[in-house]
Protein backbone atom coordinates (compact mmCIF):
# COMPACT_ATOMS: atom_id res chain seq x y z
CA UNK A 1 0.00 0.00 0.00
CA UNK A 2 0.95 3.75 -0.43
CA UNK A 3 -0.24 5.71 2.88
CA UNK A 4 -0.29 9.10 3.66
CA UNK A 5 -0.45 10.29 6.99
CA UNK A 6 -1.47 13.83 7.42
CA UNK A 7 0.46 14.96 10.41
CA UNK A 8 -1.27 18.50 12.21
CA UNK A 9 0.71 18.94 15.22
CA UNK A 10 2.97 22.23 16.25
CA UNK A 11 5.55 20.29 18.20
CA UNK A 12 7.05 17.40 16.65
CA UNK A 13 8.50 16.15 20.20
CA UNK A 14 4.85 15.56 21.38
CA UNK A 15 2.67 12.64 21.80
CA UNK A 16 1.21 12.95 18.08
CA UNK A 17 4.49 13.28 16.59
CA UNK A 18 5.39 10.04 18.37
CA UNK A 19 2.12 8.45 17.13
CA UNK A 20 2.77 9.51 13.74
CA UNK A 21 6.51 8.39 14.17
CA UNK A 22 5.58 4.82 15.31
CA UNK A 23 3.09 5.04 12.51
CA UNK A 24 5.85 5.56 9.78
CA UNK A 25 7.72 2.38 11.41
CA UNK A 26 5.97 0.62 11.58
CA UNK A 27 3.69 0.73 8.33
CA UNK A 28 7.33 0.42 6.18
CA UNK A 29 8.28 -2.62 7.98
CA UNK A 30 5.05 -4.29 6.88
CA UNK A 31 6.52 -2.99 3.48
CA UNK A 32 4.16 0.13 2.30
CA UNK A 33 5.29 3.13 1.18
CA UNK A 34 4.69 6.28 3.63
CA UNK A 35 4.58 9.66 2.56
CA UNK A 36 4.22 12.30 5.42
CA UNK A 37 2.27 15.64 4.90
CA UNK A 38 3.63 17.60 7.88
CA UNK A 39 1.55 20.67 8.16
CA UNK A 40 3.32 22.43 10.20
CA UNK A 41 6.84 21.79 9.10
CA UNK A 42 5.74 22.87 5.73
CA UNK A 43 3.91 25.77 6.67
CA UNK A 44 0.91 25.02 4.90
CA UNK A 45 -1.42 27.54 4.37
CA UNK A 46 -5.03 26.87 5.87
CA UNK A 47 -7.12 29.87 4.95
CA UNK A 48 -9.03 29.75 1.53
CA UNK A 49 -9.07 33.26 -0.05
CA UNK A 50 -8.41 35.33 -2.63
CA UNK A 51 -4.67 35.41 -2.57
CA UNK A 52 -4.87 32.13 -3.80
CA UNK A 53 -6.25 32.89 -7.17
CA UNK A 54 -4.06 35.08 -9.01
CA UNK A 55 -6.25 34.86 -12.40
CA UNK A 56 -9.47 34.71 -11.24
CA UNK A 57 -12.67 34.44 -13.32
CA UNK A 58 -14.75 36.73 -10.75
CA UNK A 59 -12.48 39.50 -10.23
CA UNK A 60 -15.04 41.75 -8.35
CA UNK A 61 -16.09 39.11 -5.99
CA UNK A 62 -14.95 35.54 -4.73
CA UNK A 63 -16.69 33.17 -4.60
CA UNK A 64 -14.98 30.01 -3.70
CA UNK A 65 -16.13 26.93 -5.31
CA UNK A 66 -15.73 29.11 -8.99
CA UNK A 67 -12.37 30.30 -8.59
CA UNK A 68 -11.35 26.28 -7.25
CA UNK A 69 -13.14 24.93 -10.53
CA UNK A 70 -11.81 26.81 -12.92
CA UNK A 71 -8.08 27.34 -11.28
CA UNK A 72 -8.63 23.08 -11.15
CA UNK A 73 -9.57 22.85 -15.30
CA UNK A 74 -6.82 25.61 -15.85
CA UNK A 75 -4.25 23.70 -14.05
CA UNK A 76 -3.49 26.99 -11.97
CA UNK A 77 -4.35 25.60 -8.21
CA UNK A 78 -1.83 27.06 -5.98
CA UNK A 79 1.30 24.58 -5.49
CA UNK A 80 0.95 23.47 -1.82
CA UNK A 81 -2.70 22.23 -3.28
CA UNK A 82 -1.65 20.31 -6.30
CA UNK A 83 1.25 18.52 -4.15
CA UNK A 84 -1.51 17.46 -1.54
CA UNK A 85 -3.53 16.47 -4.41
CA UNK A 86 -0.73 14.46 -5.86
CA UNK A 87 -0.31 12.82 -2.45
CA UNK A 88 -3.80 11.99 -2.21
CA UNK A 89 -3.92 10.26 -5.07
CA UNK A 90 -1.22 8.18 -4.55
CA UNK A 91 -2.84 6.76 -1.24
CA UNK A 92 -4.39 3.88 -0.75
CA UNK A 93 -4.40 5.01 2.33
CA UNK A 94 -5.19 7.94 4.88
CA UNK A 95 -4.16 8.51 8.35
CA UNK A 96 -5.27 11.41 9.53
CA UNK A 97 -3.37 12.61 13.03
CA UNK A 98 -4.04 15.56 15.21
CA UNK A 99 -4.83 16.19 18.52
CA UNK A 100 -8.53 17.16 19.32
CA UNK A 101 -9.00 20.79 19.94
CA UNK A 102 -12.17 22.41 20.47
CA UNK A 103 -14.51 19.45 19.70
CA UNK A 104 -12.80 19.50 16.54
CA UNK A 105 -9.95 19.56 14.31
CA UNK A 106 -7.20 21.87 14.69
CA UNK A 107 -7.85 24.82 11.95
CA UNK A 108 -4.49 23.62 10.25
CA UNK A 109 -5.98 20.62 9.50
CA UNK A 110 -9.80 21.84 9.14
CA UNK A 111 -8.13 24.13 6.08
CA UNK A 112 -6.36 21.13 4.38
CA UNK A 113 -10.10 20.42 3.69
CA UNK A 114 -10.86 23.73 2.79
CA UNK A 115 -8.17 24.37 0.68
CA UNK A 116 -7.27 21.18 -0.94
CA UNK A 117 -10.18 19.51 -1.81
CA UNK A 118 -11.22 21.29 -4.06
CA UNK A 119 -14.81 21.63 -6.03
CA UNK A 120 -14.76 20.40 -9.44
CA UNK A 121 -11.78 18.79 -8.84
CA UNK A 122 -12.21 16.46 -6.40
CA UNK A 123 -15.89 16.54 -5.76
CA UNK A 124 -18.81 17.66 -8.02
CA UNK A 125 -22.42 17.55 -7.03
CA UNK A 126 -22.33 13.91 -9.15
CA UNK A 127 -19.25 12.95 -7.88
CA UNK A 128 -19.03 12.37 -3.83
CA UNK A 129 -20.39 9.82 -1.41
CA UNK A 130 -20.15 6.69 -2.66
CA UNK A 131 -19.82 8.14 -6.10
CA UNK A 132 -16.73 9.98 -4.69
CA UNK A 133 -13.48 10.80 -6.54
CA UNK A 134 -11.32 9.22 -3.87
CA UNK A 135 -13.59 5.54 -4.28
CA UNK A 136 -11.11 2.56 -3.47
CA UNK A 137 -9.19 4.56 -1.10
CA UNK A 138 -9.46 4.28 2.84
CA UNK A 139 -9.28 6.77 5.54
CA UNK A 140 -8.67 6.50 9.20
CA UNK A 141 -8.44 9.25 12.17
CA UNK A 142 -5.61 8.90 14.79
CA UNK A 143 -6.87 11.24 17.42
CA UNK A 144 -5.61 12.57 20.75
CA UNK A 145 -7.87 14.00 23.33
CA UNK A 146 -7.14 15.60 26.61
CA UNK A 147 -10.14 14.70 28.45
CA UNK A 148 -10.42 11.03 29.65
CA UNK A 149 -12.55 8.68 27.71
CA UNK A 150 -15.87 9.17 30.52
CA UNK A 151 -15.87 12.62 29.29
CA UNK A 152 -16.80 11.50 25.53
CA UNK A 153 -19.11 8.32 26.72
CA UNK A 154 -22.84 8.06 25.49
CA UNK A 155 -23.79 10.51 28.50
CA UNK A 156 -20.26 12.03 29.32
CA UNK A 157 -20.06 15.99 29.66
CA UNK A 158 -17.73 15.97 25.82
CA UNK A 159 -20.19 15.06 23.23
CA UNK A 160 -19.72 11.06 22.52
CA UNK A 161 -16.71 10.49 20.37
CA UNK A 162 -19.25 9.22 17.18
CA UNK A 163 -20.74 12.44 17.23
CA UNK A 164 -17.70 14.26 17.71
CA UNK A 165 -15.65 12.58 14.69
CA UNK A 166 -19.35 12.75 12.27
CA UNK A 167 -18.40 16.12 10.57
CA UNK A 168 -14.75 14.91 9.69
CA UNK A 169 -16.07 11.29 8.83
CA UNK A 170 -18.61 12.27 6.83
CA UNK A 171 -16.03 15.08 5.18
CA UNK A 172 -14.33 11.79 4.16
CA UNK A 173 -17.04 9.90 2.84
CA UNK A 174 -18.17 12.33 0.72
CA UNK A 175 -14.81 12.49 -1.31
CA UNK A 176 -15.44 8.71 -1.57
CA UNK A 177 -13.24 7.36 0.88
CA UNK A 178 -14.65 3.83 3.09
CA UNK A 179 -13.52 5.62 6.85
CA UNK A 180 -11.94 2.90 9.44
CA UNK A 181 -12.90 3.34 13.13
CA UNK A 182 -11.01 5.98 14.42
CA UNK A 183 -7.93 5.21 17.03
CA UNK A 184 -8.36 7.26 20.11
CA UNK A 185 -5.85 7.98 22.90
CA UNK A 186 -7.93 9.79 25.39
CA UNK A 187 -6.22 11.61 28.67
CA UNK A 188 -3.12 13.22 26.85
CA UNK A 189 -1.93 15.82 28.58
CA UNK A 190 1.59 17.20 28.43
CA UNK A 191 3.78 20.01 29.74
CA UNK A 192 2.71 20.38 33.73
CA UNK A 193 -0.51 20.45 33.12
CA UNK A 194 -1.10 16.64 33.88
CA UNK A 195 -2.43 15.32 37.19
CA UNK A 196 -0.18 12.21 35.38
CA UNK A 197 3.11 11.83 36.60
CA UNK A 198 6.08 11.62 33.92
CA UNK A 199 6.21 8.10 34.58
CA UNK A 200 2.91 7.51 33.75
CA UNK A 201 2.83 9.49 30.81
CA UNK A 202 5.79 7.52 29.15
CA UNK A 203 3.80 4.53 30.24
CA UNK A 204 0.70 6.38 28.66
CA UNK A 205 2.34 6.90 24.93
CA UNK A 206 4.00 3.69 25.12
CA UNK A 207 0.70 1.90 25.65
CA UNK A 208 -0.78 3.51 22.77
CA UNK A 209 2.28 3.33 20.41
CA UNK A 210 2.24 -0.43 20.79
CA UNK A 211 -1.83 -0.29 20.59
CA UNK A 212 -1.13 1.62 17.60
CA UNK A 213 1.22 -0.31 15.44
CA UNK A 214 -0.61 -3.56 16.39
CA UNK A 215 -3.67 -2.27 14.92
CA UNK A 216 -1.91 -0.62 11.70
CA UNK A 217 -1.49 -4.84 10.65
CA UNK A 218 -5.13 -5.39 10.43
CA UNK A 219 -5.93 -1.89 8.47
CA UNK A 220 -5.95 -3.64 5.18
CA UNK A 221 -8.76 -5.81 6.44
CA UNK A 222 -10.49 -3.97 8.47
CA UNK A 223 -14.55 -3.37 7.88
CA UNK A 224 -15.21 0.22 6.83
CA UNK A 225 -17.96 2.39 8.95
CA UNK A 226 -21.12 1.86 7.02
CA UNK A 227 -22.89 4.76 5.35
CA UNK A 228 -26.20 4.86 3.24
CA UNK A 229 -24.78 5.60 -0.43
CA UNK A 230 -27.24 6.99 -3.82
CA UNK A 231 -28.94 4.16 -4.19
CA UNK A 232 -30.38 4.26 -0.65
CA UNK A 233 -31.21 7.96 -1.16
CA UNK A 234 -34.42 9.90 -2.94
CA UNK A 235 -34.45 12.36 -4.91
CA UNK A 236 -33.48 15.14 -2.27
CA UNK A 237 -30.52 13.37 -0.55
CA UNK A 238 -32.50 11.45 1.99
CA UNK A 239 -32.49 8.48 3.54
CA UNK A 240 -36.15 6.60 1.31
CA UNK A 241 -39.05 6.02 4.04
CA UNK A 242 -39.09 2.39 3.19
CA UNK A 243 -35.20 1.98 3.72
CA UNK A 244 -34.42 -0.33 6.40
CA UNK A 245 -32.20 1.93 8.13
CA UNK A 246 -34.78 4.50 7.76
CA UNK A 247 -36.74 3.47 11.57
CA UNK A 248 -33.92 3.41 13.65
CA UNK A 249 -30.99 5.94 12.71
CA UNK B 1 -26.45 44.58 24.95
CA UNK B 2 -22.80 45.36 23.76
CA UNK B 3 -23.39 42.70 20.58
CA UNK B 4 -19.92 40.66 19.10
CA UNK B 5 -20.04 39.76 15.30
CA UNK B 6 -18.23 37.36 14.64
CA UNK B 7 -17.66 37.40 11.03
CA UNK B 8 -15.77 34.54 8.78
CA UNK B 9 -16.51 35.23 4.73
CA UNK B 10 -13.36 35.87 2.61
CA UNK B 11 -15.84 38.52 0.96
CA UNK B 12 -17.83 40.92 2.13
CA UNK B 13 -19.96 40.93 -0.93
CA UNK B 14 -20.89 37.50 -0.30
CA UNK B 15 -24.15 36.12 1.10
CA UNK B 16 -22.52 35.83 4.68
CA UNK B 17 -21.70 39.30 4.37
CA UNK B 18 -25.14 40.48 3.59
CA UNK B 19 -26.20 38.89 6.82
CA UNK B 20 -23.63 40.14 8.94
CA UNK B 21 -24.23 44.08 7.42
CA UNK B 22 -28.30 43.46 8.14
CA UNK B 23 -27.06 42.58 11.75
CA UNK B 24 -25.69 45.01 12.59
CA UNK B 25 -27.94 47.49 11.20
CA UNK B 26 -30.94 46.12 12.90
CA UNK B 27 -29.26 45.65 16.11
CA UNK B 28 -28.24 49.33 16.27
CA UNK B 29 -31.50 50.04 15.26
CA UNK B 30 -32.65 48.51 18.25
CA UNK B 31 -30.13 50.68 20.57
CA UNK B 32 -27.72 47.90 20.87
CA UNK B 33 -23.91 48.39 20.34
CA UNK B 34 -22.12 46.25 17.58
CA UNK B 35 -18.79 45.58 16.59
CA UNK B 36 -17.73 43.34 14.49
CA UNK B 37 -14.59 41.09 14.70
CA UNK B 38 -14.04 41.01 10.44
CA UNK B 39 -11.50 37.84 10.68
CA UNK B 40 -10.71 38.44 7.25
CA UNK B 41 -10.35 41.65 7.00
CA UNK B 42 -8.08 41.65 9.91
CA UNK B 43 -6.03 38.80 8.51
CA UNK B 44 -6.51 36.89 11.60
CA UNK B 45 -3.55 33.83 12.06
CA UNK B 46 -5.85 31.04 12.73
CA UNK B 47 -2.40 28.96 13.16
CA UNK B 48 -1.88 28.07 17.11
CA UNK B 49 1.89 27.41 17.73
CA UNK B 50 5.18 28.10 18.87
CA UNK B 51 5.62 31.61 16.57
CA UNK B 52 3.16 32.81 19.01
CA UNK B 53 5.18 32.72 21.99
CA UNK B 54 8.11 35.15 22.53
CA UNK B 55 8.77 34.36 26.02
CA UNK B 56 8.48 30.57 26.65
CA UNK B 57 7.82 28.38 29.74
CA UNK B 58 9.29 25.38 28.12
CA UNK B 59 11.76 26.51 25.49
CA UNK B 60 12.09 22.70 23.89
CA UNK B 61 8.93 21.78 23.58
CA UNK B 62 5.98 22.98 22.74
CA UNK B 63 2.65 22.69 24.63
CA UNK B 64 -0.23 24.82 23.68
CA UNK B 65 -1.93 25.39 27.32
CA UNK B 66 1.48 25.48 29.29
CA UNK B 67 2.33 28.54 26.86
CA UNK B 68 -0.74 29.37 26.19
CA UNK B 69 -1.87 29.54 30.67
CA UNK B 70 2.27 31.38 31.25
CA UNK B 71 1.24 34.10 28.36
CA UNK B 72 -2.20 34.68 30.09
CA UNK B 73 -0.38 35.34 33.35
CA UNK B 74 2.40 37.31 32.21
CA UNK B 75 0.01 39.64 29.74
CA UNK B 76 2.15 38.46 27.27
CA UNK B 77 -0.85 37.07 24.88
CA UNK B 78 -0.43 38.01 20.91
CA UNK B 79 -1.83 41.22 20.36
CA UNK B 80 -4.92 40.20 18.45
CA UNK B 81 -5.76 37.36 21.10
CA UNK B 82 -5.39 40.38 23.89
CA UNK B 83 -8.04 41.90 21.07
CA UNK B 84 -10.48 39.02 20.64
CA UNK B 85 -10.50 38.76 24.52
CA UNK B 86 -11.35 42.16 25.40
CA UNK B 87 -14.45 42.08 22.76
CA UNK B 88 -15.49 38.67 24.04
CA UNK B 89 -15.33 40.33 27.92
CA UNK B 90 -17.58 42.82 26.39
CA UNK B 91 -20.05 41.25 24.67
CA UNK B 92 -23.47 40.26 26.47
CA UNK B 93 -24.19 38.32 22.89
CA UNK B 94 -21.67 36.97 20.59
CA UNK B 95 -22.78 35.85 17.38
CA UNK B 96 -20.75 33.91 15.25
CA UNK B 97 -21.62 34.49 11.21
CA UNK B 98 -19.76 31.55 8.84
CA UNK B 99 -20.84 29.39 6.16
CA UNK B 100 -20.41 25.79 6.45
CA UNK B 101 -17.42 24.44 5.02
CA UNK B 102 -17.10 20.64 4.77
CA UNK B 103 -18.95 20.42 7.49
CA UNK B 104 -17.81 22.80 9.83
CA UNK B 105 -16.34 25.99 10.37
CA UNK B 106 -14.00 27.32 8.12
CA UNK B 107 -10.33 26.95 9.53
CA UNK B 108 -10.56 30.69 9.98
CA UNK B 109 -13.16 30.80 12.40
CA UNK B 110 -11.59 27.49 13.95
CA UNK B 111 -8.04 29.30 14.54
CA UNK B 112 -9.86 32.06 16.41
CA UNK B 113 -11.75 28.83 18.85
CA UNK B 114 -7.84 27.42 19.30
CA UNK B 115 -5.93 30.54 19.72
CA UNK B 116 -8.32 32.85 21.42
CA UNK B 117 -9.90 30.75 23.91
CA UNK B 118 -6.72 30.22 26.12
CA UNK B 119 -6.36 27.92 28.55
CA UNK B 120 -5.67 29.49 32.04
CA UNK B 121 -7.57 32.27 31.28
CA UNK B 122 -10.96 31.69 29.46
CA UNK B 123 -11.05 28.33 30.77
CA UNK B 124 -9.40 25.76 33.23
CA UNK B 125 -10.47 22.21 34.60
CA UNK B 126 -12.49 23.91 37.29
CA UNK B 127 -13.56 26.65 35.22
CA UNK B 128 -15.56 25.06 32.19
CA UNK B 129 -19.60 24.52 31.02
CA UNK B 130 -21.91 26.34 34.03
CA UNK B 131 -18.87 27.21 35.66
CA UNK B 132 -17.57 28.76 32.53
CA UNK B 133 -16.13 32.54 32.38
CA UNK B 134 -18.06 33.89 29.98
CA UNK B 135 -20.92 32.75 32.22
CA UNK B 136 -23.64 35.44 31.59
CA UNK B 137 -22.96 36.00 27.84
CA UNK B 138 -25.38 34.44 25.20
CA UNK B 139 -24.00 33.22 21.55
CA UNK B 140 -25.55 32.11 18.35
CA UNK B 141 -24.27 30.57 15.10
CA UNK B 142 -25.82 32.33 11.77
CA UNK B 143 -24.64 29.60 8.84
CA UNK B 144 -25.57 29.05 5.54
CA UNK B 145 -25.26 26.19 4.08
CA UNK B 146 -24.47 25.07 0.15
CA UNK B 147 -26.89 21.99 -0.05
CA UNK B 148 -30.78 22.17 0.49
CA UNK B 149 -32.66 21.91 3.86
CA UNK B 150 -33.46 18.30 3.04
CA UNK B 151 -29.80 16.91 3.29
CA UNK B 152 -29.64 18.47 6.72
CA UNK B 153 -32.81 16.57 7.83
CA UNK B 154 -32.38 13.42 10.12
CA UNK B 155 -32.19 11.07 7.20
CA UNK B 156 -30.18 13.57 5.31
CA UNK B 157 -27.13 12.75 3.28
CA UNK B 158 -25.06 15.87 4.71
CA UNK B 159 -26.02 14.48 8.44
CA UNK B 160 -28.71 16.42 10.48
CA UNK B 161 -27.47 19.73 11.60
CA UNK B 162 -27.65 19.64 15.21
CA UNK B 163 -24.92 16.77 14.85
CA UNK B 164 -23.05 19.19 12.56
CA UNK B 165 -23.56 22.12 15.02
CA UNK B 166 -22.72 20.16 18.26
CA UNK B 167 -19.08 20.64 18.40
CA UNK B 168 -19.60 24.40 17.95
CA UNK B 169 -22.28 24.14 20.24
CA UNK B 170 -20.48 21.96 22.78
CA UNK B 171 -17.53 24.84 22.73
CA UNK B 172 -19.29 27.74 23.44
CA UNK B 173 -21.07 26.18 26.03
CA UNK B 174 -18.10 24.87 27.44
CA UNK B 175 -16.95 28.74 27.97
CA UNK B 176 -19.83 29.32 30.25
CA UNK B 177 -22.52 30.91 27.69
CA UNK B 178 -25.78 30.13 26.87
CA UNK B 179 -26.11 28.84 23.28
CA UNK B 180 -28.89 30.07 21.12
CA UNK B 181 -30.73 27.55 18.60
CA UNK B 182 -28.88 28.51 15.37
CA UNK B 183 -29.78 31.04 12.46
CA UNK B 184 -29.49 28.59 9.35
CA UNK B 185 -30.45 29.31 5.72
CA UNK B 186 -29.61 26.29 3.85
CA UNK B 187 -29.29 26.12 0.00
CA UNK B 188 -27.09 28.74 -0.57
CA UNK B 189 -24.64 28.67 -4.04
CA UNK B 190 -23.41 31.95 -5.46
CA UNK B 191 -20.93 32.30 -8.93
CA UNK B 192 -22.76 30.87 -11.47
CA UNK B 193 -22.71 27.04 -9.30
CA UNK B 194 -26.16 28.01 -8.46
CA UNK B 195 -29.57 26.20 -10.47
CA UNK B 196 -31.01 28.78 -9.22
CA UNK B 197 -31.25 32.03 -11.49
CA UNK B 198 -29.47 35.33 -10.13
CA UNK B 199 -33.18 36.82 -9.20
CA UNK B 200 -33.86 33.68 -7.12
CA UNK B 201 -31.27 33.97 -5.38
CA UNK B 202 -31.84 37.75 -4.39
CA UNK B 203 -35.16 36.71 -3.22
CA UNK B 204 -33.23 33.84 -1.30
CA UNK B 205 -31.20 36.57 0.18
CA UNK B 206 -33.53 39.35 0.97
CA UNK B 207 -35.74 36.53 2.04
CA UNK B 208 -33.00 35.46 5.11
CA UNK B 209 -32.19 38.51 5.90
CA UNK B 210 -36.13 39.48 6.45
CA UNK B 211 -36.01 36.45 8.92
CA UNK B 212 -32.75 37.35 10.42
CA UNK B 213 -33.45 40.68 11.05
CA UNK B 214 -36.95 39.75 12.80
CA UNK B 215 -35.29 37.32 14.64
CA UNK B 216 -33.00 39.38 16.26
CA UNK B 217 -35.38 41.79 17.78
CA UNK B 218 -36.31 37.92 19.90
CA UNK B 219 -33.03 36.80 21.14
CA UNK B 220 -32.76 38.50 24.78
CA UNK B 221 -35.88 36.57 26.18
CA UNK B 222 -35.06 33.45 23.56
CA UNK B 223 -34.65 30.33 25.46
CA UNK B 224 -31.27 28.87 25.30
CA UNK B 225 -30.39 24.95 24.06
CA UNK B 226 -30.78 23.15 27.64
CA UNK B 227 -27.24 21.68 28.47
CA UNK B 228 -26.55 19.21 31.28
CA UNK B 229 -24.35 20.80 33.60
CA UNK B 230 -21.74 19.72 36.78
CA UNK B 231 -24.58 18.99 39.09
CA UNK B 232 -25.94 16.51 37.09
CA UNK B 233 -22.59 14.89 36.43
CA UNK B 234 -20.72 12.47 38.18
CA UNK B 235 -17.06 11.99 39.70
CA UNK B 236 -16.27 11.28 35.71
CA UNK B 237 -17.69 13.92 33.54
CA UNK B 238 -20.84 11.76 32.84
CA UNK B 239 -24.51 11.83 33.24
CA UNK B 240 -25.34 10.45 36.64
CA UNK B 241 -27.15 7.24 35.72
CA UNK B 242 -30.43 7.96 37.67
CA UNK B 243 -30.47 11.49 36.24
CA UNK B 244 -33.87 11.87 34.46
CA UNK B 245 -32.29 12.77 31.03
CA UNK B 246 -29.78 9.45 31.19
CA UNK B 247 -32.59 7.14 30.01
CA UNK B 248 -33.61 9.00 26.40
CA UNK B 249 -30.06 10.73 25.40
Amino acid sequence: MNVLIVFCHPEPRSFNGAMKEIAVQSLERLGHRVEVSDLYAERFDPVEGPTHYAERVEPNTFFPLTEQRHAFECTALPADVKREIARLERADLVILQFPLWWHGLPAMLKGWFDRVMVYGGLYSGSMRYDRGHLAGKRAICSVTTGSPATAFTRHGRGGDMATLMWPTHCSLYYLGMEVLAPQVVYGVQGGGLSYQAESEFREHLECAKQAWAERLTRLEDARPIPFSGWRDWDEHGVLQSEHPLAWRV
